[in-house]
């Protein structure tokens, strides 16, 4: 299994890639010798190619995504983390992980949940005040303008706990986490509209949403979903809470959605599932939910008018239910706002082209994906041509007059891209396979395999307005054999397709060390302007304005006592912490007030003491506080953990906490302990 | 800033690599056409060249470190998360992160702090019983057989919170974590002695040993250093705390240690700083530490005779200090067990050559490397040729008299590895280089520029017996304009160097997403032999034993009620949960032992809560438990978080945690609330 360089059939992947190459071989002309395998020795690219068991068409691949030293990616993907709760920020086409982004779980790195602005930002983003630390993070949305990426903010969803976080982009930092009491779960989150005036969140898993508790067996009378619009004030920077609203549903499972642009601005497309509303064995011998979920041909597409349900929400005709603006099931089916329209047998992906025209859905247990057409639904809308209701009331669009057709594509059809020369891209999960097919004629034109079992896919700007195409990311589920074994927990595995030349050539594989990614969005790196500081000196992360308590120059360091609390004000420079001692009783509650006081680029310091759980993060510029009682007595060293400087092992002090009775065991007797320094000082060492 | 593929001088990259190149321009026959840059047409290698601005020194090096789909890396390295607090294991040569380990943060993505396992190991692992949340991972250690790595166990330190934690490589899990009341920090941790007969983790900030307080300004008399010997039993692959010990140390900071090898086997050479005894302005205008602990221009290498050490700390000389047994430094002398050499100001790196026969250090505030001859050392120890005593009696040897010569480095030497031609390469952190050198010389041979400010290096096998050499990867620990920005907080930058040949070259950046790697090692990958899954069904991952609790098919699965305490034994199989519906009482205390019976390798499971915190990762095999109070009533569903099969998003169920008080608010009413289903169900819609 660990002979790394045979073992494939590199005919076999000449032939998928399409390509038929003669590259260096029989250039060699003796002058081009480099290092080979071997060690010692030196050889020519034909040789290195051998030693390594590369065949034509890795040279190509490898020459398409590496990407030399101090060489900028040309893309960013901002891709899930799962149930890791941390996003990830990638560089394609190098495929280099650049940053892990602290979202829903505690990060010690970024002192992400250990400062207090962090520590509230997690309790905050929790329901009924316990702090969670973790979430699913399933679907990234960056902000859009005109139905374009803009790359101001990042918006992730929590799947587990209902939860929707806002992350900017000037710092790559979490700045908000907002929780729907109404909601359970949200696969369905989270999506924007086309100039981010909402984020969606549907629910999937549907309970009673006032919070009450009805038994299982009146699943269809009490337990319900929702779709919730998160107001996006994008002055702020913020979710306003109270200027969101949601809508009552069905209790089926509402899954992933996408807003409809240009042609379809103002609507939204949700899947859902488990239209059979099983909900399991229900421990009385029903079947359980992955056959009862699955028994019908058809689930319904949610059609929503987005515009209308905001007039709506904002009219006396929505409740409040758990502090949520939501527009009952009834009134939301009254106005005209919702529509269902069947769709084939448990859909995964719903993705609106980039004209806007045409919605493509795919069921993963039928074998075709299904495009319907915008105009079709509106005018059937329009027309109240309906083909029955739902058995909560919801009109239905009859399905083979709304849809322009149906591409045969294989097993396990789930989501789709596209591309800017008119081509879509379908992921084949129990296939294993990327399809590629034209939008004109609804055909496929080509498939590759790929390692193992896809669920999203991502292409460059591939569900906007103005997709980028040329990079395709497979993001699949399982890797199997792909890679060195690290134990029986497994990396996924991302693979990197060129979809720019006439066939879809494979270039890299990736494995992912942490969390299972749902889905990633990407964007061209120059449109992300991030800081490289905080300016002026002493800005608070959450705020992005002055820290009132921060100090701004080690001068205004200081140790300020009043009663039992201790505000200590600290500043941190290469290679000094200011103050440097600190002396406190056990019981004393302490304030830190530190602020990094430099503004050159990359000198981020670190700040822990030790035992007490105490460790920030202190980017050029930044402020932060960290409130603790001293509640054990002893010496507790607290030094920088960024390697800064040649000084940093030097970059350190000592917090000394005096139990509460000094005459205590636990504090030094008068004279040095029995057997410890048995020597006087002395200087005859030639060192020292 | 975000132009990808310009702004650089190829030339200067090609003279830097030593290498002249005649590749692939010129060969172009015309049939070697690939997708370029613009997308849509097709390029030969020469365009493709051409079009990502690639040197033919970019060629040799993209050659030598993209590895082709299903191939696996050759070795695999295991580098420390800094204050990330878990470890890292990438490929090398293509510099792929397989997985992060979670070791001293709670990481979601491995359940790891979530199950009652892992959170009592956390809990095992604090000081005083507080779980610390974060950890400060500085210097990994392999076990090791003969001096060279066996593949077996990874030990790592936590400096911030002075613990040694370990890792088994079957399954790639921290199974332990250990910590000496004695230390309140522990840069100099972990390394191992040739045959992992003991974990090594010396101190760095001095405090009292006994747990006390003593004023600042006692410095001298109250404050100690010690060295932890943590006997490691290789059979259970456990630390046995109770075979540990301790040697009390001068109050000087103890820092990296390298266990002696073939000729110095059983002794233990161990760096010191700070031997100025600076603990800052003691909040009374004394120097600060970066310039108080800079004054003399040399400090004190530590020679340990650990074998003796270990008959005297057996014997009733040693003395039990908050529960460790401790050799006195007064003891220490007597014995003959320690002894101080002079080395130069404020070293970094001590690093035992493969034969053992001399000692490299650099210290970062001298411009040199020294080599030092064990056996003069050796020598003068047994002939008691001293050059004086410290301030606490250690006697000192002649520096002059036990050197074998001294390397001009140039600024700021920090670390040393070797390979198997006899060079030796040690980091410049200043000059940001790494300088190649004879040992047999004592001459620098080459200098190859890093980005920027390289600390640790590790080349593979570089500090064993047998080094491969081949590969070296510098750890630099500012990266500032090597990648695209992501926001104040920059990752650092892992640079792949091949050594193989007569100059080296360098191959690849690679960005550091998450925590502050400081070091690493590197072993060929075959030496690992990891599990596939768990087995036989029902594994405990901690005790690697049967679980008692796990239920080991879904015939098992059940739920008992004893009182107020709820087990649920639950079974996971692709795509089922057992039991799906659970119906309990508000203040019930809920204990899941949950099993994933399946076998097929790669088939986890993952199993979540909503808003319960409750997540568990399901290796095949695998069985966890976890505890808690259902002090919420309502609707919480349950499902599978890793994406396992078609029917994933089927593979859920619901918890009913009913209140208290059935009449209470927050229990369903007997009827449908208002404005909810309004419409009977009825069955007319062409779907559904």
């Amino acid at each position: 299994m660990n002979m790394p360089w045979n073992g494939r059939s590199r005919a076999a992947l000449a032939l998928a890639t399409g390509l038929a190459l003669a590259v260096a071989p029989g250039c060699g002309d003796g002058k081009t010798r480099v290092a080979g395998k071997g060690g010692g020795g030196s050889a020519s690219i034909a040789e290195l190619m051998k030693a390594r068991d590369l065949s034509e068409a890795d040279v190509v691949a490898a020459l398409k995504t590496y990407t030399p030293t101090g060489v900028k990616d040309e893309f960013l993907m901002f891709a899930s983390g799962g149930h890791g709760g941390n996003a990830l920020v990638i560089g394609v086409p190098s495929m280099r992980i650049l940053k892990y982004i602290g979202v829903f779980t505690p990060e010690p790195w970024q002192g992400y949940g250990f400062d207090d602005e962090t520590k509230a930002l997690l309790a905050s983003g929790s329901p009924e005040g316990k702090t969670l630390t973790w979430g699913d993070m399933h679907h990234p949305a960056l902000s859009e303008t005109d139905g374009v990426y803009d790359g101001q903010v990042l918006f992730v969803n929590d799947k587990a706990n209902a939860r929707v976080a806002v992350v900017d982009l000037q710092d790559f930092t979490t700045q908000q986490i907002v929780h729907s009491a109404i909601l359970r779960s949200d696969h369905g989150g989270a999506f924007v509209t086309p100039n981010t005036e909402y984020v969606i969140e549907g629910g999937q898993f549907p309970a009673p949403l006032d919070g009450s508790v009805a038994d299982i067996e009146k699943y269809d009378d009490f337990y319900r979903g929702a779709v919730m619009f998160w107001k996006f004030d994008r002055a702020k920077k913020r979710i306003d809470p109270a200027a969101s609203f949601a809508i009552e549903m069905p209790p089926y499972f509402q899954d992933l959605a996408d807003a409809g642009k240009l042609a379809s601005d103002g609507w939204c497309f949700l899947n859902s599932f488990n239209t059979e509303r099983s909900y399991g064995t229900g421990g009385a011998g029903l079947p359980p939910m992955e056959s009862g979920a699955s028994r019908n041909d058809m689930d319904y597409l949610h059609v929503i008018n987005w515009r209308q349900a905001e007039q709506v929400a904002a009219s006396d005709k929505a409740q409040v239910i758990q502090g949520v603006r939501v527009i009952p099931l009834g009134v939301a089916v009254e106005e005209g706002l919702l529509h269902f329209v069947p769709e084939p047998k448990s859909p995964h992906g719903v993705d609106v082209t980039p004209n806007g025209e045409e919605i493509c859905i795919a069921g993963k247990l039928s074998t075709q994906a299904t495009v319907f057409s915008f105009a079709r639904i509106k005018e059937h809308i329009d027309q109240k041509k309906y083909a029955g209701k739902d058995p909560y009331g919801v009109p239905i669009l009859p399905f083979k007059d709304v849809i322009r057709g149906q591409v045969e594509m294989g097993l396990g059809p789930l989501h789709t891209q596209f591309d800017d020369k008119g081509f879509a891209y379908t992921t084949l999960f129990i296939e294993s396979k990327i399809a590629r097919w034209s939008l004109k004629d609804l055909k496929v034109i080509e498939k590759i395999p790929v390692h193992y079992n896809v669920g999203h896919l991502s292409v460059a700007g591939g569900d906007t307005a103005k997709p980028d195409g040329r990079f395709l990311i497979s993001m699949n589920k399982w890797a199997i054999d792909r890679f060195a074994d690290v134990g029986p927990l497994l990396p996924q595995n991302f693979q990197l397709i060129d979809i720019a030349g006439d066939s879809m050539q494979l270039l890299y594989d990736m494995p992912l060390p942490l969390g299972e990614p749902h889905y990633a969005q990407m964007i061209k790196t120059e449109l992300i302007k991030p800081w490289e500081a905080y300016t002026p000196v002493g800005m608070n992360q959450l705020t992005h304005q002055p820290d009132p308590h921060a100090p701004k120059s080690a001068q205004e360091a200081r140790i300020e006592r009043n009663g039992d609390v201790v505000d200590v004000y600290m500043t941190l420079v290469r290679s000094t912490i200011t103050p440097d001692t600190i002396k406190v009783k056990e019981g004393d509650t302490l304030k830190f007030h530190v602020t990094n006081v430099e503004q050159t680029r990359d000198a981020t310091h670190g700040f822990c003491i030790a035992d007490y759980n105490v460790n920030l993060s202190m980017e050029p510029g930044k402020a932060a506080n960290v409130t603790f009682v001293a509640d054990r007595p002893g010496v507790f060293p607290f030094y920088c953990t960024e390697f800064c400087s040649a000084l940093h092992m030097e970059m350190g002090g000592f917090l000394l906490v005096e139990p509460k009775n000094e005459n205590a065991a636990g504090t030094a007797a008068a004279d040095p302990p029995r057997n410890r320094a048995d020597a006087k000082p002395s200087a005859d060492g030639e060192g020292g």
